[in-house]
This record gives C-alpha cells, sequence and structure tokens, in this order.
C-alpha cells in the first residue's frame, strides 16, 4: 500500500487524501512534523516538505502536484478529467488553489518561523493581496462540479478549508455566493470530502 | 500565437521558453514585473506570479506546472514520456527542480524585499540547507538524457542557471560530477537550451 507522509493541518496534505479516498485508493498515513527537518522525511524528499508519497515499488513521489498526477494515473485517468480543454482547466484551478495556499502558509510562516520584530507588514500585506484577488477570480471561475470531482475542486476545497483553520476572520465566503454555493456541492457529491478538511 | 507573460531572470519562465523551443512551439513574449503588481497580469493570474500563459483562445494558464502540462498536450504529448513509470520520474525531477528554486527564490526575496534588520539568518539557513540536500540529491537522482529532454531536465537546467546567476557562491557543480555532466550532455543534445538560461 503506498505511504503517505503528511500532517493534518497541511492543505496539500489534504488534497492528496481527498483524492485518494474519491478513488478508493487505500494509503498508509503517516505524520511527519516539516520544522524538525527528520530523516525519515528528507531522505526521501531532500526538500523536507510534505506531502509526500512512497509508492508500493519505494519511489519516493513530491510535490503535491506529481502526486495528483500520479494518483490520476493510479485511478484509472479518472482524477482529472481526459478531455484537453477541460483537462487544462482542472489543472489550472489546481494550480489557483494550491497559489491561495502558497499565500495563505506564506503569511503564517512569516508570524511562526521568526521573531515578532522581524515580521514585516508590508510583506504579509502584499501575501493578503493575493488572498483576495484569488478568492475573487476563484467565485467568478472555478467551474461547475458535476456527478464527480475533478483533482482542481478538491484542490479548492483543500485550499479554503485551511483559510477556515488558519484565517477564520478572513470569511471568505462573505460577498462569494458562487463559491460557497460550490462547497455546499462538493460536499452533497462527496460527503466524505468534509473528513479531509485540514485540521 | 500563445503569449508568455515571464521575465529573463524567471527560472520557471525559462523551462516554458526552453520546452516551447524544443518542440517548435511559438510563443509571443511580453516581460512583466511582478512586484508592480500590474493590471495586465493580476486580470490573467490573480495571485500575480510568473510565467502565465495566454493561449489562443484567451484562456490564461498559470502556473509554470500547469503551463508544462499544456505544453506537453501541444506538443503531440512529446514534452513528457509517455510510459507511466517514466513520466512519473520526469514530473518527480520537475518538482524537485522547481523545489530548489523555490529555496533559491526565498533567499532573494528574503533580502530583497524587506529591510536589512528584519533579515532573519535563521530562515535564510533553513532555505540553504534544502539547497545543499536537494542539489545532493539531484546529483545522485536526475537520471540520464536519450536523444531529446523531457520536462523535468529542462526544469533542472532552468534551476541550476538561476543558481549561477543569483548564487555563483554555491558552485553547484562542485563534487557533484554526474550533475555537470548531466548539464553538458543537454548542451550536446539541444544546443538552443543555452539561450534561455535565467539572465
Amino acid at each position: 500500500m503506498p505511504k503517505l507522509l503528511y500532517a493534518p493541518a497541511s492543505p496539500y496534505s489534504a488534497k492528496i487524501r481527498m483524492a485518494a479516498a474519491l478513488h478508493s485508493l487505500k494509503l498508509e498515513l503517516q505524520t511527519v512534523s516539516t520544522s524538525d527537518e527528520p530523516d525519515a522525511l528528507t531522505s526521501e524528499n531532500p526538500l523536507g516538505k510534505i506531502p509526500t508519497l512512497i509508492c508500493d515499488d519505494s519511489f519516493a513521489v513530491f510535490d503535491s502536484r506529481a502526486i495528483m498526477q500520479e494518483l490520476d494515473r493510479l485511478s484509472g485517468k479518472k482524477l482529472f478529467p481526459r478531455n484537453a480543454e477541460k483537462r487544462r482547466e482542472a489543472e489550472r484551478l489546481e494550480a489557483a488553489a494550491d497559489g491561495l495556499c502558497d499565500a495563505l502558509l506564506t503569511q503564517v510562516y512569516e508570524r511562526r518561523m521568526r521573531p515578532a520584530e522581524k515580521v514585516h507588514g508590508e510583506w504579509l500585506d502584499y501575501q493578503a493581496r493575493k488572498v483576495t484577488r484569488m478568492l475573487d477570480w476563484l467565485n467568478e471561475n472555478s467551474g461547475r462540479v458535476s456527478k464527480s470531482p475533478h483533482g482542481g475542486h478538491l484542490a479548492l476545497y483543500a485550499a479554503l478549508g485551511y483559510a477556515d483553520l488558519r484565517f477564520p476572520d478572513l470569511n471568505w465566503s462573505r460577498g462569494r455566493p458562487k463559491l460557497k454555493r460550490l462547497v455546499a456541492r462538493l460536499e452533497t457529491v462527496f460527503p466524505e470530502i468534509t473528513q479531509f478538511r485540514p485540521a
């Protein structure tokens, strides 16, 4: 069984767990604390990042984007649309959601990884502008969810779950009704998804 | 003709230009300064990042990973191997090279985007350890280049070019003979690649 090195709060890891659950791919789970830079992680992924997936043949796949492509193959090409235009849109949505996470995480790390006097407000503001622009864009550009979500939808759900976890005051759904409806739709067609919210 | 919003120093942009050149896909080029957060960029990519590719049907593709998947389709599936195991390895190599760039760029941004008294040495050291580990890993895990490079090789060449540009003292090739030979091999099989080094 493939083994996933992950952390419960990591949105990129949550996306992988959702994708595996959606397509009935069983994963062995192992939590890792990246800030400790443990050998068990860095020997597999020298960047020391999660998620990292150890496949059945011991080949370690990273980062989360490459893992999603691998899960697409393992699922029999069900995680992303086969049609080229739809796949392009799904992969862009995944990139957009991951980019949203990057801008959120950069703010978390700015506060967590340095003493208070070295926190740079302009840098936080620069990242916050990316977040606002991206949320507005996602409200208009996330598309519809048919009977089964694709990889981009899962990434979006994970990113918004991370926003809820770390930035509750952001209140991303306020003024973004389409995005709110899309999340409700995802929970309707794939109820299990709520189990994998970043926590 | 698809239009690429890019910057000459961006390794992620360099990778895209190499891939397009390798497979004779013509791109219109437009330089963008991301720090200005220009509307022409943020209206297409709300993250305000490059590269962003505007396709012939006006659909904007980002980030560089999604663009590479799109170029793979536009090239007739020639940018990445078709064999599943080889494709997994190529996509991981791209992720590894991009992750190396991330760790380098984080250091550049730490010095560029805040006043000197807010630069945090421990954060720079944390990123530098990722770089060292990744370079050592790449020396052992970059595989061989047959008659044509794949997307992972291009990402690697772009990342090492960025290291040369911004971190000449890093001297990445010292003690990493396999990596040095791989770069020489890439320049032999695809001489045009040198034109797209980050600059």
